[in-house]
């Protein structure tokens, strides 16, 4: 089986989706906590939505363990540890991954030492207990994710930590137009991201489609300038929050977060149009954070489909425009091709409210 | 175990939700089609989706069959029979609901023998076709729902028929504020449905929360002028679409209707809302279609639990507002209590976009 | 110079506009009390607006004294009689129409003695009250106009009243789809306000654009049905309503009305295309009344153009689409013509604010 | 009566309003052109819009005479000369002015020499060609503002010209966030308008009522920084437009400008807040451009009543909230205070139009 640096080489390589806040709905995450403790309590529920996302065409599942460090277990009242928890993460991924063609991504997460001024020692310790699940289950792991950094300085060290695993490394920071939580700009974090020497940097969570494609752009064009030809990758939301663009806590400070951000939800077709302009920016790993659903990873693959010489496992059972002419309705038979729905500009069916809303603005996590 | 009319008796019962549009986002179900080989072809993910509403407080599990009759399976290019569908639909149902306390209904579909003028005989036919699995597993059914009906006429058929399986019946139609698809208004549908003899009457599909609530209220002011005590029961979309309130062909008629209507979809507060101004108004079932989620019926038993003396299962990993006092974010942590959450009015995040859209009129499905 | 029944022969006849709402905003108005004493006080103001509405391509100039009844002005604090009003307001609605081609029309308003139920005598010596100064001043005055009716009782007893002036007798009604205020249907205003033998009969007020055209429609239809041709006049808002279609009291029903109801201002285009199709449903008089500004009388007088043969005095200056070629940006140099200013959705600028809000219902004035 | 200088110091300045695009409504201009030859054609409507600033609570009235430079009356076909025109503008905005408590400013505009790069002389040419009547007139004009300069270089020889007049001076650009059109940052704007030593500096037309704010701030921000302590003054328009705040066309890149964008129309409520921010941010003259009617200049006044220690003299027909509590409706009765009307949010009445629209992107005028 090809590895991630050789699928870059590829083509754009397609990332999985939502994980806790999808089985939040589902009944199997406690929303406030969005603690990883479903794949001791719930393995079926969670192998499930990873075959999801593996049929949607994701060439990518994610060990489902974020916030599986000892520190933001503690904090969410979670007596599990993190070694149980990854080992459970890496077996359910491995084994679901075994069902088609895809690569298992072990997931590292920001530390509380970092926020708490704990000292470099404890810092490294923290993101040593989240990676030696991994480096123990090497066999089943295929390259290292270190996700959702508010500090280029935190990522920095992250990314040292975890060289010692000898695989593929990718980092992502969850920054928008204001750049880090230390003030230190977008265009200054891809490169510094780079220059750790990881194998594919890029943005995830908390920005919407929009935000995280102007975010992309900032980035390339600051490593163009350096020269430095690391490949992007970006996992955003699933959800529309223009709002928050401006801000450093993205769409946490929506008060719909994170209960009631149904009308937010993106379309497949929005999605379609995101994975477009992303690869035409340069990105070469994408997939979604919170919110982006197994049919949203499907219109990444789908759309991606020439570039990567294949479409998803699912794709008989669900084209990109399913198979609407076999519709009982006259009406709906007609919507056969992307054009039609490339252009709907779906309502929110929802006249008596505002499209946007007042945000809260907090600047640490 | 208490059957249907012993717990309509007690409190409201709470219904499941969508099937197919929710498999066909997870990639299980042909938009287009909406026929339910899943049932065959993917019973794991079938099953992981009814215990979702079971945890989520569903009482009922509804055999996962619409649109299992000869002439619709035939025009979805389904080789399957009827038979076939239908008892492993009540396999698999029964079986999720042994994990808890549900019932399972056996579901009814209308029959293209009525639409294509066959004459009574052949409607017959087609219904009993439909019924004969769930009379010959009765001991694993405990009542029988004939839904989505758009012609009062047909229904009358349909319940006749559904008399001997000797089960309680329930049956609804999918009428709107124009009534039904013959021009028979609201009021004579309701008061023709309970004439049937039905055991519980009512509304599902095509229309939203809104426009089912005054149909509703509509159907319980007709057969109180006749003195008619049939409880009711409703299971709107989980999509807003004031915009169709006036068509008979409901949301078919949206142009984003069936790939697009993410932004449609409705919150857990919006449900809340509905579930009880639809038990205020009279409704005893409650429970949804098209675009009802898991968190969207967990939302009615979490609204309705005083009736119902009884939380979800899922109730502690997921209680109504979330544990978002756990939450490491100060503005969330505070969002704790209802009365933040049923006053939030979400946004799409699309100031783009027109909130309503010109809808299609079609008269006939 | 031609008459009211020649001109409506002939093809459609333009009425004016907004007086007491635009008044208030260039300052001569007290909100609240809308009464008309500014014919006494700033006749020049008041004239002028009358001039706009002339050179906009009225045919008609109203006298502007709607409220001058007797109990009305005492209602609202003003201590000029109704007969020093309507004088006032014949004169500056007689020297204005000179300077053109206009009819001048005396305006007669509901009276308190209906609502307060006087009885007949007193209603019919309040109408007298309004009336006299029309009849005194034949010769200034083309035609009479009894506006803004509730109810259809009380508007017959108008209409008798107002046949001793021997002229052309217009009258309208301030209803929508629920008819009037004791609940007499629209058909049935339509029909009893023919049967009244009014030359001219129709809607004013209370609801927007698009409600008049279907409210319009329906009088039309029950019309027809009874074989009666009189011809239909319509003077709607100048604001877009739509939620408050169905009440009785209209846009005095929205939070914003009166002081903030501009985001709800029609654009000339939406006259445009409301013109033509109250034209096609058989409209032969077609005028507006609150927040219908000169720009908008404008819209009609050229949109019906074709059907006129005549285009309104400002024309030169101000023909449907400006003179955009002369601008000096290139890209509003292009939209010169009504093809693109036709499909132009204009948007509020308000991404925070929802389109439409909760009304108030009130069933009485 | 006391000057401009005396004026600022004793208080915040309310300036007038929009001029060409309110005339163009009321059948009196060019839409496209915006000439100001209304001054010699119609000079009685000029004359009564004006008189509804000066009533509205204008402390100024502005010479109406923007766009007459030989070079600009040229390009839009008008033949009267730039000095009959100042003239004439001069006598009407004195006569007017007479009737109250108002200072006249002779407006004087950007030259298209500069734009055609015809060198510095012709640059002073064209202006002085403006500035020659006002000199003249110098009994009947009280200051002189060289308004909507989109270039600081170019500002910068108006002022120098200005000079020779001996008259107080202001001067304003059209810029938004991106600054001015040669990318001159708004901070170096702000404090290079200061170092021309004119008396008055700020920002017209273009941005709304909150793009406006926050240039505003910027440019106070900029002024601290250097120490520099000239009043601000902002005369922003009357249409609510976000989607242009980071363009350098503003409101003109809207589809829907300039003939269709009633429905961007500010409330006098909005006018309210703004007032209020502006003047806690530091501006001490603030007025309107295009749109800002006589409804919204009152609002200003009102707004700063308490720091001007004087009403506007229509305050007795038009107090801010209306009379309300003499309406004849119940609900409307009640709605007498500020509390309730700046909470309302009006709606469009449009839920089939995107709040917000594409723009086009022109980065000259």
């Amino acid at each position: 089986m090809k590895g991630l640096l050789e699928r870059l080489k590829e083509g754009p390589v397609v990332g999985d989706g939502s994980m806790c806040m999808t089985l939040e709905k589902r009944g199997y995450c406690r929303a406030g906590q969005w603690t990883p403790e479903a794949v001791l309590e719930y393995p079926d529920a969670v192998k499930q939505l990873l075959r999801e996302y593996l049929r949607a065409g994701a060439d990518v599942l994610q060990t489902p363990c974020y916030a599986s460090s000892d520190g933001r277990l503690k904090r969410g009242r979670i007596t599990y540890k993190t070694a149980e928890i990854n080992e459970a993460a890496c077996d359910l991924a491995y084994e679901v991954a075994q069902e088609g063609d895809a690569l298992v991504c072990g997931g590292i997460t920001p530390v509380l030492s970092y926020l708490q001024n704990k000292g470099e020692e404890a810092i490294r310790e923290e993101f040593n207990g989240q990676l030696d699940v991994f480096i123990k289950r090497r066999n089943n792991v295929d390259f290292i994710l270190g996700e959702f950094f508010g500090h280029i300085e935190e990522l920095e060290i992250c990314v040292d930590v975890m060289k010692k695993a000898k695989m593929p490394i990718a980092c992502t920071m969850r920054i928008g137009a204001l750049g880090d939580l230390n003030g230190v700009s977008v265009e200054e974090c891809a490169v510094r991201m780079a220059k750790t020497g990881a194998d594919l940097i890029g943005l995830n969570c908390l920005f919407d489609l929009n935000a995280t494609l102007k975010t992309l752009k900032r980035m390339k064009n600051a490593l163009d300038a350096e020269g430095i030809t690391t490949p992007l990758m970006c996992q955003p939301l699933g959800f529309m929050c223009p709002e928050v663009e401006h801000t450093t806590n993205g769409y946490s400070g929506l008060p719909e977060n994170p209960l009631a951000q149904d009308p937010r939800q993106v379309t497949r077709f929005e999605v379609h149009k995101f994975a477009r302009e992303a690869y035409n920016l340069g990105a070469r790993y994408i997939g979604g954070c919170c919110g982006m659903e197994p049919h949203h990873i499907r219109a990444i693959a789908q759309e991606l489909a020439p570039e990567r010489n294949r479409n998803p496992p699912v794709q008989d059972m669900c084209p990109p425009c399913g198979l609407l002419d076999r519709s009982s309705i006259s009406t709906i038979q007609k919507k056969v091709d992307m054009e039609f729905w490339m252009k709907v500009k779906p309502g929110s069916g929802r006249p008596y409210n505002p499209p946007c809303v007042k945000v809260a603005h907090v600047n640490r996590f």
